[in-house]
């Protein structure tokens, strides 16, 4: 139970990582959600949930990875060019799909530049987005990624994290030593178990997209979002 | 020039239907948006309209017609059913495409009746979402819709229209006689000719995805969305 959760009172329900994709394959499979739909509903959530945490912060690099995770960061890269940011993408491993190749086209043609891995320096941005990896995380992680993380716990600008902290355990949190300390972190669908661990200012939630019917069928007691904001903060 | 517009000083600039179908073309062909994607952040901003003109409805019925539009709404419909209205929909001919049939399910999933022509009863509801007919909407106009359109105009119950008042023509504005009166307008993307005729107390701009680029090509000026709103009233 996650502490000020506890003290809240609020139910929400921290998902194992065998739960969180039985969730996201209920809502492929039995709602018939096309991927192209939620990806936006979620990259759109945490451009939302940025706004909200760092409404100041204008140079912002989006870290993607090579899965879903790092297409909900194209979204979100996207959106956030929509609110005024000037964001930036790495996007080392970029998949052959039509979908993915979209998103990439997408944002070059809204001039949000692609920058190459050796030319990151951390410190020219205000915000770094991390959408390497997700729900669907397992060890281990391939080059460049390792780095990449590695460069994430070592900055000093602060990092938010799409879903779950690249590195970390779906379940177990943070791994021993150096490791991603996101100051936002925003739960996608719903928190998964490693947000117990997540002690930033920032915790959200976000993907409004979930049928009440499937929350009710995992327990999820997710919280009211207010009027027709797409992230919630918890 | 709309008169409120030209008044408030917005440099607004009111689409032609020529230009209203290449701008889509555009979204599709140049910037690789999916109809998913657009479908979904175009509903969204629809339903996000009304939660800001019509807090207090619950009962909404929507009236879904045979093309793009149409998707517009049942997008718009379970939105509405997330924030928390009990929406129900009208949809007399559904197209035969993957698209709108997942579209269909995903509502029917999320608890969402779809009621028959026959059974409606306008009174029944706090509100009418007219998505029957869009930019690309040229006469005649078919049946049922010609009676849907009828019961519109002739409710006492509060329309709201997704980007063209149904029955409208794209440019020149309510036809003679009789006709759909609606309370909000959602202009999707950029007004078409048509919204400098609408006279209701909320006119909304919805589709917060155009890029810059494309803004700037047919000189849009579109107005500056507040935060990470989907929708701007204008």
């Amino acid at each position: 139970m996650n502490r000020l959760g506890g003290i809240m009172g609020k139910g929400l329900r921290y998902l194992t990582q065998t739960e969180a994709i039985k969730v996201d394959q209920e809502l492929f499979n039995e709602y018939r959600f096309s991927v192209d739909q939620l990806m936006e509903l979620a990259g759109l959530s945490c451009a939302s949930a940025i706004r909200s945490a760092f409404p100041e912060a204008t140079r912002v690099l989006v870290l993607c990875g090579p899965g879903n995770n790092g297409g909900d960061g194209l979204v979100c890269a996207r959106h956030l060019g929509l609110f005024g940011y000037s964001p930036s993408v790495l996007y080392p491993k970029q998949p052959d799909k039509p979908l993915f190749a979209n998103l990439v086209h997408q944002c070059r043609e809204m001039g949000i530049p692609f920058v190459p891995v050796d030319a990151v320096i951390p410190g020219e941005y205000q915000l770094l987005v991390d959408a390497l990896f997700g729900f669907s995380f397992k060890p281990p992680i391939r080059a460049p990624f390792g780095s990449l993380i590695d460069a994430m716990a070592a900055s000093s600008v602060p990092v938010a994290s799409v879903d779950v902290p690249s590195g970390w355990d779906v379940e177990k949190g943070p791994p021993e030593g150096v490791s991603v300390r996101p100051k936002l972190l925003v739960s996608l669908t719903a928190p998964k178990k490693c947000a117990e661990f997540f002690d930033g200012p920032f915790h959200f939630l976000g993907g409004r997209f979930v049928p009440q019917k499937l929350a009710e069928k995992y327990s999820l007691d997710l919280p009211e979002y207010p009027g027709s904001d797409q992230c919630v903060r918890i």
